[in-house]
């Protein structure tokens, strides 16, 4: 993993932005002790008075002042909210991990309330031995711990032709991360014996939608899981609980959820969600697909249209998050001037395979205008393109894998928008 | 980080430990696909209804299915549910992730709800400029992302004089681990300038028990964090809204929640927590004190008490956690039959600093009674000790630093109890 800079490193960072913080932050209002700041001369209601028992909440939720912290939907983008997608925060957030009340949803059929005791997964086609595993089954085999991605194709495709959106929440909020426990597929799949001719997957859901994908055998047999935890606790319902596919690195439609077969076949199966959906309509009217995997991305939460600057000129942290579907990241840059000049960002916290990493980029903000952008480089050196540098190649037909640079512009007072660059 | 076994390794350690893994499952209830099965012939509801739409929960919730996932306190052990303790559910977890909602709570005049709009921290004492943070303060200083166990000192505690709580929740549930983000406290330290003299500091709380602990100035400057995120969002109230002091690798009870001052001093203050409670009484009479590294420990959350073997012989997971004060885990050794013979536990998941490692056994039961232990061996070369050999030097007048090895005794029917082996 990455080591994070040591806290020298990054107060080095921070005084060399600009002047000394201190009297950057004394002016931004970090006040001497003394000033008569009525928040600290006056006794509050929680100096005196006891708080909440330890019986109160035998799960704990959060607490009032953070009730805007919570997962959003767009009615306009689909025609009913049981077909439909609803984001991540993400402007609210911080650090790698979302927490498992926050992490979008997209469903064809809703959010499936499944007993776990009627809940069987079959494995059949090309294999020796069909087999139905209970819960209790699956449990019985060796399991493993990862912290993943998981990214919507979709997210970012109202990008393509022009800004849009006016939120990091919209344009980037169809991703979580979080840590998944459970069963190798491979394991699964040699229980069942795979023959010869057994090239392919479908995963099949147990939902109304009854969602299914092919998956090569090589990704099944390569780093697949069949999840039952995420965050510690069971999947939530939203999440395909009780069991769900893992499909590190590849878009989220693949993660089949609810998951009831897991079929092996000796050919694709074309079905509408790899046909009709999840291609890639180019401009010369032809469709890219099997476009599977979630190339490196990135995007500052802070600020953002959700989140503007309220604090003025001074000391200000830019952060946002970088992701990609073919290992770690190895370099965020930051540019305050529309991709003038960049700067390299502070990663701090896990750098973890498929997984999302933090970055911080500190500076001293004059108060003039900004147009921010990060761009995530990956350990196999691929560098996120800019949209321009997209549209070249996929024309803008798409909706799919828009892994584009994302510009926000912050005016004089801290305000930000979704803008465009060329 | 360690690197997970893969798992061809996994497979190969689930099948070298008896028959092959298929014939053991189909016994165990994995079942050829055709058996007739009413789970996979009959139509379930949920294969045919829409599920919840997504505006249905801006904030999500477990499943039904999972309501016995739950934080549970103990009555008799306090005088009352403010000045208490409850205890995450460990028996039900995986992974290393605690969801925040079921990390175990102990405050001592209640959890406090405190509007982040009139917190303020302070920070006086030996230095050379007394300063007031406001929380947006806070935000505009270089913050950091580690995954941190937080542990009680008290935790296990009533192991000492013999088995008393039947159940892992009860026994080492006092422990959760997340991911912390904030700002380095020595950043703060030295944007006020800490003095020649100021060699120690006392963290204060703003709940109506204004809790103090006295903290080495070394340790201030070390790897303390001022913390306002967890798991990605905002503290949870019962875990300090909206900040916190971590401490990494030393006793909760100095991780000061609603953080208000923090005062530098020429020595340490001595105040209740550190000396009627916190100290450990010796056999002879005298005290240790100032004890506050949580050592090397580790438990097996399943099979225990609370979560019997419930599927006969064959295939068993005996899973765990462990953890270190010092650093990381480097082994997890597990017994069968109380000690005489040690297998090497397999670790899998980031094997971060001063976090939770998760380990698994996986062997073949033969239906026989087991006496289960598992023991943590760390980065720095120390074993976790048994009990006998901790009450050795310690007597059984303590309440706090128990890192004793726990036994479970698992009968034939596959029920678990707290025993004490010697």
């Amino acid at each position: 993993m990455t080591k994070n800079s040591g806290p020298a490193a990054t107060r080095r960072g921070f005084l060399k932005a600009g002047l000394a913080a201190g009297g950057a932050l004394a002016g931004a209002g970090a006040a001497q002790a003394g000033s008569g700041d009525p928040a600290i001369t006056e006794i509050q209601p929680w100096n005196q008075e006891n708080g909440d028992p330890v019986d109160a909440y035998p799960y704990g939720m959060p607490i009032e002042y953070e009730k805007n912290v919570k997962r959003r939907t767009v009615y306009w983008l689909t025609a009913d909210p049981v077909s439909s997608i609803n984001f991540t925060p993400l402007h609210e957030l911080d650090g790698i991990i979302t927490p498992n009340g926050l992490c979008f949803e997209r469903h064809h059929s809703g959010a499936a309330h499944i007993d776990p005791a009627s809940h069987r997964l079959m494995i059949n086609g090309l294999v020796d031995k069909p087999l139905v595993f209970t819960m209790e089954d699956l449990k019985r085999f060796p399991r493993e711990n990862h912290v993943y991605f998981l990214e919507c194709a979709a997210n970012s495709g109202m990008e393509w032709r022009g800004a849009q959106l006016n939120g990091c929440q919209f344009t980037h909020g169809m991703i979580h991360n979080v840590m998944y426990t459970g069963v190798p597929l491979r394991l699964l799949l040699e229980e069942a014996g795979v023959r010869t001719n057994g090239k392919w997957i479908l995963a099949e859901g147990a939902d109304a939608a009854g969602m299914t994908r092919s998956i090569p055998i090589e990704k099944a047999l390569d780093d697949c899981l069949v999840a039952f935890k995420m965050n510690g606790e069971a999947l939530r319902k939203e999440q395909g609980y009780p069991v769900r596919l893992v499909v590190p690195g590849w878009e989220g439609n693949m993660w089949v959820k609810w998951l009831r077969r897991i079929e092996v076949g000796d050919k694709p199966w074309h079905h509408r969600e790899e046909t009709s959906k999840y291609t890639d309509l180019m401009a010369d009217g032809r469709a890219r697909r099997f476009t599977w995997v979630m190339d490196a991305k990135s995007v500052i939460t802070n600020p953002s249209p959700q989140a503007p600057l309220t604090h003025g000129k001074g000391p200000t942290i830019i952060t946002g998050m970088a992701w990609s579907g073919r290992g770690t990241i190895k370099r965020v840059d930051v540019t305050l001037d529309g991709g003038k000049n960049w700067h390299q960002a502070r990663i701090s916290g896990p750098s973890l395979d498929k997984s999302m990493h933090r970055f911080y980029f500190e500076f001293d903000w004059d108060g003039r205008p900004l147009l921010l952008q990060s761009r995530a480089i990956d350990s196999t050196g691929y560098v996120q393109p800019t949209k321009d540098e997209l549209r070249k190649f996929r024309g803008v037909n798409s909706i799919y894998h828009n892994n584009g640079i994302q510009t926000w512009y912050v005016n004089e007072k801290g305000e930000a928008e979704n803008v465009e660059v060329s």
